[in-house]
Order: structure tokens, then C-alpha cells, then sequence
């Protein structure tokens, strides 16, 4: 096992493996193991299969709870937009575990190092290995430092819709209330224009346009954000 | 809350809610809440997509520790077959959901209270109200009365390969040593057929034929395996 690996585990995650075996497979991906078979090596694959579900728990739960008015299509698609490919190839990436995987030369050359779908399995099983190692409440530590700050930071907010990410945005610094005023229709029924306005606690943040109440209040939430982030 | 639900709880499982009115939520079907607005319940949406969470990791993990042998693909077929609509809403019917859940009269006129999504989502959002209540050991010991049993019976093994299931049942009394002999070849290049013998500790148990030698050996097995259960 790679020393710089452990050292930086304990550094920044203050993580320390008890079975270092564990943390050896989970690093190790099958093109290593078919290019080593006279090593009886394991490949990753199955503590990607377990740290799959850990994941998934652990974010659903930070979710439920997090977002108490979240209706459950809404938090189905934020908990998508964290656990899937590109993302969690991201936090792989982060935490370092594409320099220390074992790769095979054909894996290698092919640039499997970089490749999303690998360093994603790699997440998974890291944290497969963690929670057998060390059980589910210290996998749940590491998520805590690695994915939740950057959920809370609204990384994944913009996979809702307008009116939704919104309210996520300004509700994160404490209640407030939001309003949306119809404030103008005009045109001929089959072509109507309305228009509203967005308010924060009463003050004007937004206004936008559109061919139904419902088109309208997403554009005014849309403009709102856009002014809000420049 | 219904009385009978919360004594059969009781005697059957030993669950004692202290939060009664998550158990009540778990059982709140959508079509109910939108025909009693006046009331503002919560429906048990929010609640399933955390069971959902919580089931999955709690069956990968009893997969994971239970078949070492399993590669991942067999593992995640496995699961799937376990967690999956029909499977969940017969759990559900067992441990007689259907009686309590509170449906609206046109979800209960189309036959609602017999439909495998409905049933299914229940099963989850039980599991959910249980964790938040209880805990996750709790949900935990739950499942394991009313599902691993199931699981351990080989009542789910049928969605595995013939060789795969075989090995599985043989080796649910401890470990046992199966052998596939080739025993004959015969037939032009073109339309070979393959005889095999599969052993058990060296007793013959079963034999079959196939235009390959692994399509021999899972006939071989599921002759086996028919031979096992008649």
C-alpha cells in the first residue's frame, strides 16, 4: 500500500484503516486483477456494489432532512443529481483516489485514469471499504466532509426548477417569505402574455414573462436568480 | 390511528411507535391527503423515498456478507429481485399494510388497495417511519424478520443462473464440493452437442446436454436442481 495514500487519509479526512487490505481492493480495479491473476488479487467491484447503497442512504437521509418541504419528485432528483457518474468521478478525483488506483496497462493506456465511469466505482468503493472497516457512522463522517458542504452550497440546486432553487437559495441565510404577483396580461386567449413580479420578505427581486401564470413565475425566479448571483 | 394496526405491530414484530403519527403518515396514500385538504396531512411520499434508501442498503448489505462468492453483477441481480415492485408488495400484504392504508375513494374504487406500485411504496414508507422513529438498527431487525428469511430460503435465487442457484442451495448446509465432468462430445463441428455430469462430494446428481460446454453444464444443473426440489 502506497504510504502517501494512508498519510494523506489520515491527514485530511483523519481516516485511519484498521484492515489496510480493505482499502487495497477497494483501489484495485478488475483490469489490475485479469493482468495479475497469479496474485489471487480481488477487484473493487463488490465494495462498489455495498458503498453504492451506503451512498445512497446517507444522502437520502441528509436530504429528507435537510429540505422538509422538499416533495419526494424533488429530492429524487437532487439525490440523482449527487450520486450519479459525473459527480461522483468529481469527488474521486478530489479525495485523490484516481492517483492511487491500481490499473491494468491496457486500462491505463486507454486513459482509464480519467475516466468518469471508474472513478465514480472508485468512490464507491472506497467508501464500501470504509464502512466495513470502520462501520456505517464513519462512512457517514467522510460524506459529511466530501459531499454535503458542496450540497449546501447549492452545487446541485440548479438541477431544480427556477421557482424551487429559488426559495433553496434565499431560505439558506433563514426564513423568508416569497411572493409572486401576477402584474400584467395582455394579447389574445390563445396567445396571452403574463407577466409577474417576484417579491423577498416585500421587496421586488425579479419579474418575467410568459404564456401561462406558471411560465411566468418561473422566468421571474430564473431573472431573480441571475441578478442574485451576478 | 387504528388499534388493530398498532397491536399486530406489537405482537407480531414487537414495534412500539413512539411518534404514532409517522406511522400514520407511512400509511397516508397521496389520494387521500387531496381529498381531505381541509385536514393538512402529509402523505407518505416524503417517507418512501427514504425506505427505499434505507431497504437498499440493508438488503446489499446482507447480500455482500452472506454470498462472499457472489460476483457484483450476480449481487445487484439479486437485490434487484428482492427490493423489486411485486417482491415488496407481497412483503406488504404479509404484514397486512393493505388493511390499514388510508386511500381516497376513487384510488379505492379503482382497486388501490390491491395494486403492487401502491403496496410497494407503503412497504418503503413504513420502513422509512420506522428508522426516523427508531433507528436504522430497528428498520434493520424489522427486515430482518419479514424479508431475510425469505432470502436465506432461496425464495429469490430463481433469478440466477442454473449453476449460480445450484451452488447455492448445495452449499446452504455447509460447504460441499461440485464438479462438472464432460463426458461426451458428439455430432459434426457445426452442430456439436455437449453432455456433462455434474457431482456433488463425488455422487452424480444430475446430468444435461447443450450445443456448448457451458450450455451443457447450467442443463446439468437446472436437471439437478429440478431432480432437488421434486
Amino acid at each position: 500500500m502506497d504510504n502517501q495514500m494512508l498519510n494523506e487519509l489520515k491527514e485530511r479526512y483523519n481516516i485511519v484503516f484498521q484492515d489496510v487490505t480493505l482499502l487495497e481492493q477497494a483501489l484495485t480495479h478488475s483490469s489490475y486483477v485479469n493482468e495479475h491473476r497469479n496474485m489471487q488479487l480481488s477487484d473493487n467491484e463488490r465494495l462498489e456494489f455495498l458503498g453504492d447503497a451506503i451512498l445512497e442512504l446517507q444522502v437520502s437521509d441528509y436530504l429528507y432532512r435537510q429540505y422538509p418541504e422538499l416533495p419526494e419528485g424533488k429530492l429524487t432528483r437532487l439525490r440523482s443529481a449527487i450520486v450519479r457518474e459525473d459527480s461522483l468521478s468529481k469527488f474521486a478525483k478530489e479525495c485523490h483516489f484516481d492517483r492511487y488506483v491500481m490499473l491494468g496497462k491496457g486500462e491505463e493506456n486507454s486513459g482509464g485514469r480519467n475516466r468518469a465511469a471508474l472513478l465514480c466505482d472508485l468512490f464507491e468503493s472506497f467508501l464500501g471499504a470504509l464502512y466495513l472497516d470502520q462501520g456505517y457512522e464513519a462512512a457517514l463522517r467522510f460524506v459529511q466532509q466530501v459531499i454535503f458542504p458542496r450540497v449546501a452550497a447549492g452545487d446541485f440546486l440548479r438541477e431544480m426548477d427556477h421557482k424551487t432553487r429559488l426559495q433553496e437559495v434565499l431560505q439558506r441565510s433563514g426564513d423568508v417569505t416569497i411572493e409572486y404577483r401576477l402584474t400584467n396580461e395582455e394579447g389574445p386567449a390563445h396567445e396571452r402574455i403574463f407577466t409577474t413580479e417576484v417579491y423577498v420578505d416585500g421587496r421586488l427581486i425579479g419579474s418575467g414573462q410568459g404564456k401561462s401564470k406558471k411560465l411566468a413565475e418561473q422566468d421571474a425566479a430564473a431573472n431573480a436568480l441571475a441578478s442574485l448571483e451576478s
